[in-house]
């Protein structure tokens, strides 16, 4: 029996957002897909949505990315799934924290160091041992490794000192990790998400449509990044509503 | 009879390179495409291999990019092909200039503004006066302007005086439109290719084939930005060889 | 006799902001003052008011900041005050232009050119010839050429099509410039002037005056510049008012 | 009696460096300087040399930057000198971190998130909450907050995975901060020293001296900072020596 692809996506939530379109997203495109979530109740229900359209989808929740439980999440994939090869891995985990720097506590801080560099590095290294064993696909590539960014990725403002020093620090993992890799075939890319996600907690029936991203959306590009020739690979995208004021 | 989409590409050279790849792109993918270039011969021939394809493209040879000239190309692009939608547009123009700061004629520092700046301005006028003319899509646009740009777009080095400030003149045009006309539902975008093209010319059989981008690569991306949903946009990406070195 | 120290500033406008004050400061400090503006009367002015309090300055007036005119310019620079050292050059001129895209006129787009492109180019390598016939001074540098920028420097906007285009490029100019001639001992700057100038026609005696940038600190930041040993030169710094919104 | 003001400058190694330079810079300006280090024995030679120059230096070593430790320092500054002003503080903490992906340990992941997170944001707030307590001095600021960067603040690279992660986060919260506290007439400031610093381990005899940085050079720029009329702040600048290539 052919081997099949699996698609580890880290950062979740409740599945109305970004992780969980991008989740649908693969599962769509035949990916098995790894749930990685803090929320582990939210994670059966997404898993449950898309094993009904069809898809295959399993959730691995952990309590917090440290990197043991970011390592035994992929060690228990592998276990998931024997013989299958992990190409694509996203992470899009990492809560946004907007508040004057007098009232950051330590805790937001602990939060901020864990969302944007602890996890991301372990998922990276786990991401990138995985990569390695694979063979080239038909486009190149050994797997597909994407960040979630936001525009506190590039400009500190009055209410992002720990919300910027987080999303500054996993751009520069990001990059660093796109040209040590990249001659080994392996694509690592970061996207800029500038904008509001439209869910159904924000997205009430008053507000501007084009004011937000929709996360279908934004898993088209993570999905279209994964489709690109090793000839022409895209480290960092942003991705913007049409109407953002920028 | 329902009308046809237009994509406009200014700069295909010889053809072999990325404006070339992008015009078959296009017209495989059913556009009608108008070839604009400083080089009428090749333009024929690019024409005439896309016709054999089943496709369609009428070249529009200019003598200089001025602002006369690419009016009068879209002028002429409109009499071709009356109630036609111009949908794509590819400013691809502008040729790399490597020297020393004191090696720099006058006409290299003209050919780098007109191919960076007035050319690029009359172009964009063309192309949003033309886009604005438009109904919405089923992705929600009015229709995609891209930009061309390179390694210097970004960072000035101790040869590209002249090119870094034409590609730096560029990608600054090409961010205040994104910023002004996204809320008119016009899709602005630079592509930051780095790296070799892989044309005929330079892609000898010993050269390690990792190190190039293939124009294909590249028009792939930019019909990818052009079939993005408005709400979520790339104003930027970068395109890369993965064994590039950056 | 001993030989004087030259500086060569262009675009003083009025002589009521940057290239003024920077004039002024340079004058204080023992340089012979080489004034470059089109702007004939207003330069009278400013050498008139540089003598009353000591110094020596002589108005160089341009009809356009050509090639051919700068170079000029420096000709008689050079006949005016034989065997002393140019040692300072601050190019300070180009207009801001604030317009929507199609409002901009293709005689605006010529002077964003000339001011950011042409001029520049010419006035960088009368410096740069002269600087490389200097003697190493106590810092180590045969010379310091300031470019002024501003937050169109940086950032496209809704109404900066051309002006950020004209400003991306010069600072374009400057990092080519720093990169390639700092192993001459040649010292480039580019300051990012990020603020209104504080002059008697916006500074009303209702503003804050918090929110306005003073010509004098502007040109402290200058005379820093010229003053850095050579083993920690600054290429760019940004200017803003503690009071800035950014 | 007249109040005094104090620098406290933390990262002050073995005193040959950056800090060390800084330190002795603001002793001789007549700062009352507090050593910040987790090499005690190296700080007691600091500030013995500091005195025999006629300054005035008191270590306060650290065993690590954690929150609390950086608080108790400030505790004890302000208990050795009551009635004095904390002006100048600089945070010159956090290794330089050069490793391959693969080979960064947990350990070097937790040092660079104290060095460049954990330590200056409790460096930060001590600092800040100590300015907000002073008068306007004479330029109109009631402090300056300097950090010091490295190229690695604005670059990633194939072995700075982690040092460009810390360095990243730390450029985002001293933008964050100068923008947040502009406006209370505080200055942070953040200096991207790139190049190698001169001190007697790296600069043997051979080298060309024009390729490093000279720690007296840093601290000029650093007190220049300070001495910025509030009408035009420097947020960020670059110190690199003229040989430097980048």
């Amino acid at each position: 029996m052919a081997s099949s692809k699996i698609a580890v996506i880290a950062g979740v939530g409740t599945g109305g957002g970004t992780g969980g379109a991008v989740a649908r997203r693969f599962a769509s495109e035949g990916y098995k897909v790894a749930l990685l979530s803090r929320n582990g109740q939210a994670l059966q229900g997404l898993s449950d949505s898309i094993k009904a359209t069809g898809g295959l989808a399993v959730p691995f929740p952990l309590s917090v990315y440290s990197y043991s439980e970011v390592s035994n999440a992929f060690n228990s994939i592998k276990k998931e799934w024997p013989g299958d090869s992990i190409r694509v891995t996203v992470w899009n985990a990492g809560d946004g924290i907007f508040s004057p720097f007098g009232d950051i506590t330590e805790e937001q801080l602990h939060k901020t160091v864990d969302g944007n560099v602890f996890g991301p590095f372990a998922f990276a290294r786990e991401s990138i041992t995985s990569f390695k064993e694979q063979e080239l696909d038909d486009r190149g590539s050994r797997g597909t490794l994407i960040f979630t960014g936001a525009k506190a990725s590039l400009y500190g403002g009055v209410t992002t000192s720990a919300f910027a020093s987080g999303k500054f620090a996993l751009r520069a993992l990001s990059q660093s990790l796109a040209k040590e890799f990249g001659k080994q075939n392996i694509h690592v890319s970061h996207a800029i998400v500038d904008g509001f996600i439209a869910t159904d907690r924000k997205h009430g029936k008053d507000a501007n449509p084009d004011s937000f991203v929709h996360p279908e959306a934004i898993a088209e590009a993570y999905e279209f990044l994964t489709k690109q020739h090793r000839s022409a690979w895209t480290w960092e995208l942003d991705l913007r509503p049409a109407h953002e004021k920028w």
